[in-house]
C-alpha cells in the first residue's frame, strides 16, 4: 500500500495579495482555442440570450429555426466539414464553437448539434464519397434538413439491439418498424423540420443480419408532408429544449435505394453481396459509434457552458444581495460572505475550472486523433481508426472514447448539480425564468441521459479500464470480460494523458511520499493516482474472487456495480486534475497564484466528498481528514474575495447575463 | 465517548419471505387520519393531474382558478377554519387535505396555499373577532380572494427588516413603499385574481416604530382594477408552478382604517396609543411568525406527496424498461434488477417513508399545540402559546417551530433530489412532460427556498438547539447568542419526540453498548443520538473557544457555519428515526418486516451518506464501514422484489398515475 502517512493538524492559509486581471484567467482558458472562442463570443452578443416563454412549444421552434439560419449564413457549420465540400475542416475549432452556443438558448445548441454533428456527422463518418458529394452542401446550407434516427423507444442504452431492419430486396433496401416499440424516439429535427432521417437499422441480406448500418431515408417531402410509408408523431412537450422538435418515426416498408445505405464500413453491391472491412457485426458498430464521438465531447462542452452562465449570475447575485446585519455594524451581509453560500458556490466554481481544462484536453485529442477524417478517403474505405489497426492508432481511440464519455458523464451531472445549487442560491430571484437559471436547469437536464446514460457511460470507462482497451474485448459480453478479467487483468495502468513531464517532475522533486500535506500539489497528484490505482485494483480482485466455479457472470457485475462506477469516477478525477495541472503549468505568473487555490479547492472538495473512501483504505487519518475539511472552508474565505474574478475570467458577453437579477437594487434604494 | 466499537465484517440477510399486501402499508401509512386521506384521494381521482402545456401561463391561471372554485363548493377549505364561521376546526386534517394535493397539480397546492392557508390563516391567527367575522366565510367561500404580502424584493428571510410602512395618522394607517427594493415580491394571487393582501409593514404610531405588523389592504376593487395608490406587476413566468400569479406591489401612500390592523399583538386604539401583550417588537413578530407555522409544515407534506408520485413513476418504469441481455438467457434485464439503479430509487424510496412518518408526528403535535386557535377567542387576546406564558406551552411552541422548519428543509431537499434521481431513471422518456417528472421537479424546485430558505431554516433549528428553546434568546441577534453559549451551554438535551417508550425498552435491552451491530434497532437509535449529541457538543465547544477574548461573533459564527448546519441536520435525521420506530410499533405483523427492513435501508444509508463523520470520531472502524455499504446493496437487492408493493402503498389513484411511462409497452410488442 502506497504510504500516505497522517501528519497535518491544521493548516494556515494566507490570503492572496494582488487581484488578479480577469483577462490574464480568460486567456488561460481559452487557450489554443482562442481565436475561435473570442469569435464565438462575438456571435453569441448578436444572438443573446433566449426569448420568448420556453412554454410555447410553436414559437420557440419557430425563431430557433430562424436562428439556425443565421448560423447557416454566416456559415457556423463550415468549420467541422472537409474542405473540399466547402468546409474548413477544423474539428476541434468546431467542437469549441458548439460549447460557446451553450452560453445561449440551449435549443439552438441541440438543433446545431443534430443538425450538423449527428446527422451531417453521421453522413461524413458513416457514407462514403457518394453521400459526401450529395448532401454536405445542403446539410451546411439547410436546404436538407434531417434526423438522427438511432434510438427506438425500446432501446435507447443497448443500440446494438435496435429492432428497425432494412431488408436487402432486388436492389433496394427496405426499412420497417416492426413492433411499436421499434419506433424511433426522441428524435430531433423529426417533428417539424426534417426531411431526411439517417436511419440506424439491423441489416438483412439474403437472410442474414449483419448488425446495425445507417441509411439515409427521405421522411417528408418538399411540401414537408411525411413521405409514403412514413409516420410522424410530436413528442409534445418537454421538461426543457422547447425549440427543438423531437418527434417518432414510424415505417412501414419504406423502400430507399441501394446507394442509401452508409456504405463505409459495410455495404452491398449491385449483385447482392454484404462486404465489410471489420469482421464481427459487433466490433463494427462499435467501430461506427466511435467515429460519432463528436457529439459526446460537445455535450460535454455545452453543458461546461451552461455551468458557467449559472455560476457568474449566482455569484453576481452573491456579492450584491444582502441579508442580515452584522452585528454592530448597521450594515448587511452580503450572503456571499456567508461560509455556507460560498460552501455552495465555490468548490463548484473550482471543479467547472477544472473540467473546462479537462474538456480542452479532450478536444485537443478528438482533434488530434480525427482530424484526418476531414481529409475525405472514399477510396481507402475504413482506414485509420478503429477499422483495421490494432495497433497505436487504435489504442488512442480507444482511450479517447473512454474519456470522451467519462467527461460526458461527469461534466453533465456537475452542470445539473452546480445550476440547481445556483438556482436555490438566488432565492424566489433564481425562479423567474426573466433570470435565466430555470431554463438553463430544465434544458440542460436531459443532457444527463441522451447521448449515452451516463450511468451506462461510467460503466463503459470503468470496463475500458478493466481491459486498459485490449481489442478484442469489444464483443465480449459480461460473460467474456468476468472472464477476461479473473484471467488477464494484471494491475492498474495509470496513463496520464496531460502534463506528462510536469507530473513527472513534481513526484519526483517529492520523493518518498511519508506526510499528507494538503497542500502539495504533488502530494494531491499522488491521492488520486493512488486512489485510482486501488480502487480498480480492488474491482479486478473482486470480480476474480466471484467469478470462480459456476457463478453466474451477471450477478458477478451486478453485485460489484457500485464499485464498477467507482472506479470510473475517480479515473475521471484523476484525468481531470492532471488536465489543470498542465494548465497551471502554461499560464503566467499574474493567474497562476489564484488558479493555483482554485486546484486546491477542487482537489481538497473531491477528497473530501470521498474522504470515507481514504479513511477507510487508511489514507487520511481521522486527523486529517478534519484538517482538509477545515482546509476547504479556509480556501472558501481566501477565494471569495476573487469569486467575480473568477466567473469574469469566463468572459461571458454581457449582454447573455442582462437579466434582472445581476441589475440588482443597491439596497439602499 | 459512547462505545460503538467494532466487530462486523459481514452481515448476510436472508429475503423477506412473504409478499405483503400494500393496503396493510397504506393502513400504517394513513394512519391518524385515515378517513381524511381517504376522502382526499378521492378528491384527487376527480381533479386528475394537471393537464394543458405548463409553459402557457394565463391558460393555467384559469384552470387553476376553475380549480381553486371547484375545492371552495366542495368545502375544502372548511376544515381548516373555526366552526363558528363555517368551518370544521380541523387542523390537523386541513394540513393532511393539503398534503394530498400534492399529489396533482402543485400550483393548485400553492393557489390553495395562498388563498386559504396564508391569507386566510394570517386572518384567522393574527387578526381578532372583527376581521373574522367579516372576512372567515369570504375567503373560504372565495368571495374574497387574498395575497400573503410579506417577502420584499430587498428582505426575504430577514423579514423582520422589512421596510414598507404602516403610519398610524389621523385614525387611518398609511401603507408605503419607501424604497423600490421594498415593494412586495413573488406574491401569489397578486398579478392577477387577488383583492386584498395581508400587507406586513412597520408600524409607526406617532414617531416610533413596533416593529412589523399585519393589516388588510385592498389591492384591487370590484371590476379587478388596482386600487388607487396601489402599482401591480407580474412576476412572469417561472420556472415552475405557472398557473399561480406571481405578483409584486407597490403601495403609494395608501389609507386603510385604523381596524385595518390585525390586532391579536397590537393594537392602536381610537386615541392613537400603541398597545401589545408582548414587550419588545422583536418578541412579538417571533410570536406572530409562530402562529403562521402550518404553511410551513404544508410545504413539507406537500414534498413529500409528489416524491412518492415521482417514485411511483419510477419503480413501475423501472420493472417493465428492460434493457442489456441477461447473458445467456436472452431475455433483457429490467432496469429495477441492476444495482446502480436499485441504488437511485430504494434508498430515496425507504427516506420518504421515514419522512412521511416524521410529516405525520409533526402534524399531530400541531394539530394537538394548535388546536386551541380555532376556538375564536379574541376577547381574551393573545393568550395562549407564545404571547405570555413562559411555560410548558411555549416551551412545546417553540420545538413545534423547530421541527417544523428542520423537517422542512430535509423534505424540500429530499424531493428535490428525488424527483431528479426519477426523471434521470426514466432516460428520455422521463424528460417528456405528458410523463409528470419534468414538471414535478419544476414545480417543487422553489420549496427549497420558499416559507423559509432552507440553509436559513436549519440555522435556526441549530439555534434552537444551542439555547434550547430558552424562551428569552428569541431577540439575542448573533453577539447575543455567542455569549448565551459561551456561558450556559450545558450540554445537548436529547429530547425524544416519539416512541419514547419504545425507545427506551429497546435501549434497555441492548444494554452496553459494545459493538456495531448495523441491523439491531438499539444500536441505530444509539448511533443517531450519540451523533447529534456529539455534533452539537462539539459545535458549543467550538463556539465557547472562538468567542472568547474581543471576537467578532460574525466570524465567530461564520466560520462555525457548516457545523451549525450538520448539528440541525443529524438533529433533524434522529426524530425521522424516531417517527420511524414509533410507526413500526404499531404497525401489523402484515408489514412489520418489511417495513422493519425499509427502515434499515433509510438508516444505513443515511449513515453511508454521514459515514466519514463516523469513522473521523471513531464510532465506526474502517472495516464495519465497509461492511456497512454492503449491506446496503443487501437491503437494495433484498427490498428490489417489494419496491413496486412499497409505492402502491401510497394508494396514488391511478387517475394521477396514468401517463404513458407506465402504460410501458410490453418488451415483444
Amino acid at each position: 500500500m502506497f504510504p500516505y502517512g497522517w501528519k497535518v493538524d491544521q493548516v494556515k492559509l494566507s490570503p492572496l495579495e494582488d487581484a488578479v486581471d480577469p483577462e490574464a484567467l480568460r486567456r488561460v482558458l481559452d487557450g489554443r482555442w482562442e481565436p475561435v472562442r473570442q469569435a464565438a463570443r462575438r456571435r453569441m452578443r448578436e444572438l443573446g440570450p433566449p426569448a420568448g416563454e420556453p412554454g410555447d412549444v410553436e414559437a420557440q421552434r419557430v425563431r430557433v429555426l430562424e436562428e439556425l439560419r443565421r448560423l447557416a449564413e454566416e456559415g457556423y457549420p463550415r468549420q467541422g466539414f472537409p474542405k473540399e465540400y466547402g468546409g474548413e475542416g477544423d474539428i476541434g475549432g468546431s467542437v469549441i464553437s458548439f460549447e460557446m452556443l451553450g452560453l445561449g438558448d440551449l435549443s439552438l445548441l441541440v438543433k446545431a448539434g443534430v443538425q450538423w454533428g449527428l446527422f451531417g456527422g453521421a453522413i461524413q463518418a458513416l457514407g462514403t464519397e457518394r453521400h459526401h458529394r450529395r448532401h454536405l452542401k445542403a446539410v451546411m446550407d439547410l436546404e436538407l434538413l434531417g434526423c438522427f434516427a438511432m434510438t427506438e423507444s425500446g432501446h435507447g442504452s443497448d443500440v446494438a439491439r435496435l429492432r428497425t431492419t432494412a431488408t436487402y430486396e432486388a436492389g433496394e433496401f427496405v426499412i420497417h418498424t416492426p413492433v411499436e416499440n421499434a419506433r424511433k424516439d426522441y428524435i430531433g429535427n423529426a417533428a417539424r423540420d426534417g426531411r431526411m432521417a439517417v436511419v440506424f437499422a439491423q441489416l438483412i441480406v439474403n437472410g442474414e443480419s449483419h448488425g446495425v448500418h445507417a441509411l439515409l431515408v427521405p421522411i417528408r417531402d418538399e411540401r414537408g408532408r411525411p413521405c409514403p410509408g412514413v409516420r410522424i408523431e410530436d413528442c409534445g412537450h418537454k421538461g426543457g429544449l422547447n425549440g427543438v422538435d423531437n418527434g417518432r418515426l414510424y415505417f412501414d416498408h419504406v423502400r430507399v435505394p441501394r446507394e442509401a445505405l452508409l456504405n463505409r464500413f459495410g455495404d452491398v453491391d449491385a449483385e447482392g453481396a454484404y462486404s465489410s472491412p471489420i469482421d464481427t457485426p459487433a466490433r463494427r458498430f462499435f467501430t461506427m459509434l466511435g467515429t460519432l464521438i463528436r457529439g459526446r465531447v460537445s455535450i460535454a462542452g455545452g453543458a461546461g457552458s451552461a455551468s458557467k452562465t449559472a455560476l457568474a449570475l449566482a455569484v453576481r447575485y452573491g456579492e450584491a444581495r444582502r441579508q442580515f446585519e452584522r452585528p454592530g455594524t448597521g450594515a448587511e451581509v452580503p450572503i456571499l460572505d456567508y461560509l455556507a453560500h460560498q460552501r455552495k458556490l465555490l468548490p463548484a466554481l473550482a471543479t467547472t475550472y477544472a473540467l473546462h481544462f479537462a474538456q480542452e484536453e479532450l478536444v485537443t485529442a478528438l482533434h488530434d486523433i480525427h482530424g484526418a477524417v476531414l481529409d475525405d478517403r472514399d477510396d481507402d474505405g475504413a482506414e485509420g481508426h478503429g477499422a483495421e489497426g490494432h495497433g497505436v492508432e487504435d489504442w488512442r481511440q480507444r482511450e479517447l472514447e473512454s474519456r470522451a464519455a467519462g467527461l460526458k458523464a461527469i461534466a453533465t451531472w456537475h452542470a445539473t448539480h452546480t445550476i440547481q445549487t445556483c438556482r436555490e442560491a438566488c432565492g424566489g430571484a433564481g425562479y423567474l425564468t426573466a433570470n435565466r437559471l430555470p431554463r438553463l436547469k430544465a434544458d440542460t437536464d436531459v443532457f444527463t441521459t441522451f447521448e449515452g446514460d451516463n450511468t451506462v457511460l461510467l460503466q463503459l470507462v470503468a470496463k475500458g479500464l478493466l481491459t486498459r482497451f485490449q481489442h478484442d474485448v469489444d464483443d465480449l459480453g459480461t460473460l467474456g470480460l468476468a472472464r477476461f478479467v479473473a484471467e488477464q487483468f494484471a494491475g492498474a495502468l495509470i496513463e496520464r494523458t496531460a502534463a506528462r513531464s510536469t507530473i513527472a517532475r513534481l513526484l519526483t522533486a517529492r520523493g518518498e511520499p511519508s506526510e499528507a500535506d494538503l497542500l502539495d500539489r504533488a502530494w494531491q497528484l499522488q491521492a488520486f493516482e493512488d486512489r485510482e490505482k486501488h480502487v480498480l485494483e480492488g474491482l479486478a480482485r473482486r470480480l476474480r474472487r466471484a467469478a470462480g466455479g459456476d457463478a453466474d457472470p451477471f450477478e458477478v457485475f451486478n453485485d460489484a456495480q457500485d464499485h464498477v462506477l467507482r472506479a470510473a469516477r475517480v479515473h475521471v478525477d484523476r484525468i481531470v486534475l492532471e488536465a489543470f495541472v498542465a494548465a497551471l503549468d502554461r499560464c503566467d505568473e499574474g493567474a497562476a497564484g489564484l488558479l493555483g487555490r482554485v486546484c486546491d479547492l477542487y482537489v481538497l472538495s473531491t477528497i473530501e466528498a470521498d474522504r470515507a473512501w481514504f479513511l477507510e483504505h487508511g489514507r487520511l487519518s481521522p486527523a486529517t481528514a478534519k484538517a482538509l475539511v477545515d482546509t476547504v472552508n479556509q480556501l472558501c474565505k481566501l477565494l471569495r474575495p476573487h469569486a467575480r474574478t473568477l466567473v469574469d475570467g469566463f468572459a461571458i458577453p454581457e449582454r447573455l447575463l442582462d437579466v434582472p437579477i445581476v441589475q440588482y437594487d443597491d439596497p439602499t434604494d
